[in-house]
């Protein structure tokens, strides 16, 4: 073999008068009267090569056999090309090679599809040929990003005395146990290990042993259902810190943002992020990861409605709902079906109904204004900043409903309307979530984020007399209306991890079966600790530009957890399942019998996404 | 609480004057006549703070209520101590911080073992205890360097245009299935996920896919019987290059280690590294991963004693065997019981037998002396440059019985004589290992190292002939006997395969339902690919001058595969196993039973250590 002397993208006219040997495989090739043009693409770009009976010789009759996708290394001369040929669409457009030399490394069958960024392929046939998918340039940008990412986050943290810390794969399965894949072993017959859903539990042993700064790039499991951007197998950048205040720690993560930010994009964030309260992102975008690229915010006009002649209104008022409207700006001119196909939406997301109103040559219209007093007019019109040609969109249920509802529309209308800067990264923590939710099937509280979350000082005292008002120290990081990261500051006392066990409904028994060891450690001096984990799949699917998991991961699954190309899962041989003391239990007949009991409502101990 | 300022072991005489705000762990407290002295230890280090009457105030009272492990916050000046008073044990032993505020952050129950260095404590309550043990400063140290080990690869390997890519733990069994850990999987009922031994097969397509150059710092899984030095996931550097030849690759490699060993323990390497032939490893030092710290080579005799009276000598001679000699210089001395003790020794590494022959007084004695006819003996004391005062070991029979008989022979008087240099890093690379061994049993070739490994060029034309002799373009990285690193070139062209498969005794339909889909891929522009994975747990444990694998490893598995602390593995509820469509095996009553069918041998498919 020729030894390589330069990647095919990155030649320049520098290079012009001199030898190259290049390896890469063939993109294109054009013969043009006797005349042989390859382009001949690496994973840097696309070099083009020429073969000429003048200066190739013998090489001509070899690169002639070349076709697509032919593994070539090829010696030549860098010469600069005819001012009509340069191809501004290429990098290395104005120069190309003579060859002089080639060795055919490997020939190729033709590829089920072609390797281009653009052609529309059954992705299913995409993920079967993988290997033949990650030729393509937008996948090979994608991984290269994926991977500088990596390395900033790794840079950062090293230097901020982060140590990288290895957790286990092969671990226990937790009380949200439902999640897990399990791991039968040779060795221990009837006993099983467990995927971890996160390294949650160890990161916390380590700031009890001490580490103060960890973290890791950890691949996370959940065996679930699977949505569209879900995967079986995920990766979470984990860390977890002691001895800081949450101030410290999102200040530090800022900083961690900006930096990735600007090596992986190239765009400046400004420091300190927005914060928004939980309440306030529920209530002016219905959504605890608001997409803030856009305004349009929702309104509460419970007040102004509460006595209201509409009826629904009336009525959700007085039974502790809340009323909230959304000016879709401009909007007045929808279509009778586009305000029909309100509904369904509403439905959706549960509502019961939407109410709408439009604002057209200086009049409301629409079923709900007869109902209305001028003086409601009057306030509805200064509180949603009416102006002419609006459309006014009315929720009334539970706050959770209306959110719900009106804060998808929200989404909807914003794109409808071109709102949103797609290029715009728009990074804000989201603070205060609630400490405790109320379950109420299980008519009890449940941990919103994770069991040790730390509620605010201020706070504490409300354990004893309205506990779902506590906050918690937990924040989200949201981009663009994702949540991107997530993580608390943890109870690191005694007492008030008791009080949060008795908000639970825990006894210390109950507890202690739950959480063991970890509370065994946790009495010989734990310090104060806290962290975050980053969705790394979704945030290098948001900073790349793609709208699918899939296309982040090398080697992914579908969305029925499969891998199409090695063929996993698959059945094994009973002797592998003998030594595992395992046996399959045959597949039912009905899909129902297949789901087995369904998971119940699971306390969450986790950082993530 | 109040904020940290300095890391304990970070402040020095340049902050003498300063107030300081520490937090960290009470390792000892001595009260001195109304004064308390406590040691406050962090991750950096330890610092004495003093509570006195004088100026502590209050913070007297509270500060003498922390006991061992306690976590503290004070803040207090910086002071010189007296000269008489300094500790030359401790990097901050000149001075002291005179307390004015403390907090008592976390109280602490008493360890179950002191929180040091070099107190004997039972490995399975420092397992069980482990996120105290990580508070040792030796463990402490450990997983720094481990971190710093990972940083410095990948800093290296990114410099180097290597992509980071993360292939799927979730993936299929492979031809050594046996030693697979299989999971099932909910959404697929009798089937099943396997974790990955190696990323091998995936990295192998990342090269078919065009990433050219991929590193990833992968956990692998081995379900297997526990030795000493191995854990059942474990760690390694997993690298895959296109386009560079053997020479090319090494160099590469000799450039991080160097790298690793100047940026992790201050040494620097000289390059190129020796390269030693398997065959002279083996004739040589009787092993594969020679200790090249030190000499006492092994010696050839077989064509001096090939005619001897020495009865088995010659037979070994006459029928294919080797006699090799190992002269221990100056161990004329051995007691007759060391002398018997050596017959066992043999016998543990297959040997029937092992001669010998004392050097005392200019006379040759032992019990085969009287066989040997002058000539024997001059001819012998040329070879085996044998001096007054020597000891020399004999030992005949095949090839590989003498060799892993004097072989370990030539370690233990090694380190018996104190000729290794314990500070010493002696890397060497062993090449041309061959290409097929010979299975005794199955009466066939198996790969030695792969059955995609790559013979050498000059070899090819052995297929036809002497299949055994083909060498591989294999290579392992040895360090100090320990095997680090192994990986090979691969083999891309076509015919090279069949003629492999062909040597293994696969029809090619049998190659295909063995290696499939990777076969496959081979067939659509498959470049020249090579690659290595280095051990990163052992090559820690080297690193860190550690002698357990187990102390390299935050939160390791004991030899029984069982993690002490979170309890695992361990039994699960009926429910997630009818979800996962699989029912437990009760455990057999005899231990034959148990464990089933052996493992037949099998045909390793990836680098690795």
């Amino acid at each position: 073999m020729i030894a390589k002397t330069h990647d095919c993208g990155r030649v320049t006219k520098a290079e012009v008068g001199q030898t190259v040997v290049l390896n890469g495989w063939v993109q294109r090739r054009r013969d043009l009267g006797g005349v042989l043009f390859i382009d001949l693409r690496d994973r840097s770009g696309i070099m083009q090569i020429v073969f000429n009976p003048d200066f190739s010789g013998e090489a001509l009759a070899i690169g002639d056999r070349a076709r697509s996708e032919y593994v070539l290394a090829v010696k030549g001369t860098v010469v600069e090309r005819d001012p009509e040929t340069f191809n501004p669409n290429l990098e290395t457009g104005e120069i190309e090679v003579r060859v002089t030399e080639i060795e055919i490394m490997n020939a190729a069958k033709t590829p089920p599809f072609p390797i281009e960024d653009g052609v529309e392929v059954d992705e299913s046939l995409r993920l079967k040929y993988r290997y033949l998918d990650l030729r393509r340039p937008e996948m090979q940008q994608t991984l290269r990003l994926r991977s500088k990412a990596a390395k900033v986050f790794r840079d950062f943290l090293d230097g901020e005395g982060f140590l990288e810390v290895e957790t286990p794969i092969l671990t226990k399965s937790t009380p949200e146990g439902a999640r897990d894949y399990l791991v039968p072993s040779r060795v221990h017959p009837e006993e099983f290990f467990a995927l971890p859903q996160s390294p949650q539990i160890f990161k916390q042993l380590l700031m009890v042993g001490g580490l103060e700064r960890y973290y890791q790039i950890a691949r996370c499991f959940r065996d679930e259902d699977l949505r569209a951007d879900r995967q079986p197998e995920f990766t979470q950048v984990d860390i977890e810190t002691s001895f800081l205040s949450q101030d410290q720690v999102l200040e530090l993560m800022e900083r961690l943002v900006g930096e990735l930010m600007a090596r992986t994009v190239g765009v400046t964030i400004e420091a300190p992020l927005q914060r928004i309260t939980y309440a306030d992102a529920i209530h002016k975008y219905g959504s605890d990861k608001p997409d803030l690229r856009f305004g349009l915010e929702l309104r509460d006009i419970t007040d102004l409605v509460a006595g209201s002649d509409v009826k629904v209104f009336a009525n959700v008022a007085g039974s502790g709902g809340v009323i909230k409207a959304l000016n879709a700006k401009g909007c007045a001119t929808w279509s009778r079906k586009e305000l029909d196909d309100l509904q369904p939406f509403a439905a959706r997301y549960g509502g019961k109904g939407l109410a709408w109103v439009t604002v057209k040559e200086g009049e409301w219209r629409g079923p709900i204004v007869k109902f209305f007093k001028p003086e409601e007019i009057a306030a509805l019109t200064e509180r949603l900043e009416v102006e002419e040609g609006d459309l006014l969109l009315f929720s009334a249920d539970k706050l959770k409903v209306v959110a719900d509802v009106l804060g998808n529309l929200r989404l909807k209308v914003g794109k409808q309307l071109g709102l949103i800067d797609e290029s715009a990264f728009k990074f804000a923590w989201v603070v205060d979530f609630p400490l405790l939710g109320w379950d109420e099937e299980a008519k009890r509280y449940v941990a919103e984020h994770h069991p040790f979350a730390r509620p605010h000082d201020d706070d504490l005292h409300l354990f004893d007399s309205d506990p779902g008002q506590i906050r918690a120290q937990a924040y989200d990081l949201v981009l663009n209306g994702y949540e991107v990261g997530g993580g608390s500051m943890r109870i690191y006392r005694r007492e008030v991890q008791e009080k949060m066990f008795a908000a639970l409904g825990f006894t210390p028994e109950e507890a202690h079966a739950q959480f063991g060891f970890l509370l065994d450690a946790f009495e010989y001096g734990t310090p104060p600790h806290g962290g975050i984990a980053f969705g790394f799949d979704r945030l290098v699917m948001l900073l790349s530009g793609r709208t699918n998991l899939r296309e982040t991961i090398a080697f992914p699954k579908t969305q029925s957890a499969s891998d199409l190309m090695v063929d996993a899962p698959s059945q094994v041989e009973a002797a592998q399942l003998e030594q595992l003391h395992v046996r399959t239990v045959p597949k039912p007949q009905t899909k129902q019998q297949a789901g087995g009991p369904a998971p119940a409502a699971q306390t969450s101990v986790k950082d993530g996404v």
